[in-house]
């Protein structure tokens, strides 16, 4: 018995060390990218100085690292871009998503390394977070989009304004 | 020393019984509602099938119990508002917030009885919950208003499209 169910369990994806658990090689529409190898993976064990340097690269504001792991251990989802080069891991993209486990889910943080950038990755990174998130049940997936990417997020099937619904902030004075 | 620090120690305010803890007075713009009082809470423990009445009241499409539990159990913050004539206590406003507990929460789903609408305590709900995410140290509190309430959230001080920032939702298909 053990040898039939050997034979007809398919063998499990052989990553490569250095890689979270279920990361998922990434297919680029345009082949391999140089030398390297690209993953993506829902696992949450990310070093918050590599997270910074890659925040840094795209020129966000600092944020403490004492809140972004709090937030990040009270995300629904974190969904992140690895590249291998060699044995070498290196953190290239990141997204996260609120949720309240039943009905919706936030994005937030969608940032791409830009040596990656344009290259179809965001898209890539978004849709692998959307099927996260539908294979979680959760149906109403929302977002605030800076107006430059309001585009980008449009061809992945997000809508502006559904029914007039219009995004609001507050903001301590 | 006992004497001293009961004597400077305000007695905590004695609430009616059947009230959750912690529960706030609410302190009418017009005064009392007739012979009721009307207290806020943060507390959880409500009723489903007593919120599933109120948001029949107004209309809401009905959603499964299992699933609002769930949406309850994993909202950052709760906040009811409840209707007190003598020892019974009837639920008669809701609204929650996801969150990840460190830099944005998203309110949903707020809801106020008609028969206690146009009174001030939608707006007294939301500032109720405004300062309790403020306490938790949120600072970017968002929504998606439906078109006939965007001045309601805009008087309490939220702000549409900041910087051309852009409410968006994906839907399965």
């Amino acid at each position: 018995m053990v040898f039939w169910k050997r034979l007809f369990t398919p063998d499990p994806v052989t990553l490569p060390p250095g890689l979270p658990n279920n990361a998922e090689e990434v297919e680029l529409p345009m082949g391999r990218n140089g030398n390297s190898r690209l993953f993506f993976s829902a696992e949450r064990d990310i070093d918050l100085y590599e997270l910074e340097e890659l925040c840094d690269a795209v020129g966000w504001a600092r944020r403490p690292i004492r809140k972004v792991k709090k937030a990040i251990e009270h995300s629904f989802l974190v969904v992140t871009l690895w590249e291998l080069r060699g044995n070498r891991r290196r953190l290239m993209g990141f997204a996260r998503a609120t949720s309240d486990h039943a009905f919706n889910a936030t994005v937030w943080d969608v940032v791409i390394h830009p040596s990656l950038q344009n290259k179809g990755l965001g898209k890539a990174l978004m849709e692998y977070m959307i099927r996260k998130l539908r294979n979680a049940d959760i149906s109403n997936i929302t977002l605030f989009a800076d107006p430059q990417v309001v585009n980008f997020y449009r061809r992945l099937g997000f809508v502006l304004d559904p029914e007039g619904i219009k995004g609001m902030f507050w903001y301590p004075d």
